[in-house]
């Protein structure tokens, strides 16, 4: 799998990209990731990559020139199953649509910035407008490491237990149990008992019944579509 | 404004929070950020901060030592609001929460990995458990990173130019118009006539009544929440 990023903060990416299961996704030879910056592509005499708003409200917004010659030269190149913009105001995220990610070949991610982008763009460029979570941010570089990240670890081979990404919260339509590791008591603080018992077949139904519960009061929705579901 | 971190991967942080508006916020006075690694609170021989889950399921646990140093020397320093643990069963990231915690003096935010921390963490430190999204990430690195500018941007004085955050989406109710900048025919593209009419008035009601569609599009239930409070 091949992520192209389209920024005008590359260093934004440093941290989330050298330290991580991304980093050793691209060393593994399993996904390519591309961090261009806009500011490389505009064209006038400052190498201005924002303008003034229409309409004369306050903020700045991101020029259609540099956005689409850099989306145009990758184009040329390959093809692109989705062109995403990050916005706040794009489809939620969620897991379904991080494993409908993961299986394709090629994409493009848009980082946003100041007032937003052309709307032009959105127009004429974007194929699928995507959220992580109704909420502001500074820009769309953090947006853009989230969905990289929820798409990265999917692929086969990149988590190092294979069954570490099929155990996660919402895989199942559940969240996960609680989990415990040594000491069984800490200051007076016990794991409980069934988790020491040995007894695999308890263990199971204990840790069923927790995803259950906690799926239950924290994500009542989630049971809900899953009920209909079976 | 104080905000600590606890992770395992510090240099996660290091391209967010040295590009972008938390650098300013903290270079302008206004926020203080503080990256500990849990790594230096471990006190068994190999430094390990994490164990084999109970039960036997695949997986490493986050131990309760390590934390609960960390967490423990915090407090006795000084005071913290919340005690955050980011995680994909917390209570969802809205708006409407970033700005509380932009309201706050001092937080903790605790990142977690692996198959998850101890379940004693959770019940005996934490406050408040917050996820930034119905997905799952490697870690909560980014869950940090994301919540922190979500907060961040809001501290007065923050962003250069006052009225920006107030005009987000989510701040009115109401997603944002579709914005534009010059030039006004791009490629035969143009930008709408209202917007260049220079009539305040009919531009104001062009981007009210933009705002309103695209909310009915594209969060529907945003705009029942506003009806019902009007």
């Amino acid at each position: 799998m091949r992520i192209d990023i389209l920024t005008i903060f590359p260093d934004m990416f440093e941290g989330p990209f050298n330290h991580s299961i991304i980093k050793r996704s691209v060393e593994k030879g399993l996904a390519e990731i591309h961090i261009h910056n806009i500011r490389d592509f505009a064209t006038n005499k400052h190498r201005n990559v924002d303008d003034y708003v229409y309409g004369g409200s306050a903020g700045m917004v991101m020029m259609v020139q540099p956005i689409a010659d850099c989306i145009d030269k990758l184009r040329a190149e390959r093809e692109y199953a989705e062109i995403i913009f990050l916005t706040p105001d794009g489809e939620l995220l969620n897991q379904g649509m991080a494993n409908q990610m993961s299986l394709k070949e090629n994409l493009i991610m848009l980082c946003g910035h100041y007032k937003g982008i052309d709307e032009r763009i959105r127009e004429h460029y974007i194929t699928k407008e995507i959220s992580v979570g109704d909420y502001v941010l500074s820009g769309g570089e953090l947006a853009a490491a989230v969905l990289t990240d929820s798409i990265i670890r999917l692929l086969p081979g990149v988590l190092n237990d294979e069954t570490s990404a099929l155990s996660d919260s919402f895989q199942d339509g559940l969240l996960s149990p609680p989990v415990y590791t040594r000491p069984a008591n800490y200051q007076g603080w016990k794991v409980p008992d069934v988790l020491l018992s040995g007894n695999d077949k308890e263990i199971k139904a204990w840790n069923y019944a927790q995803s259950l519960e906690r799926t239950r009061l924290r994500r009542p929705g989630m049971l809900g579509e899953t009920e209909k579901l079976g």
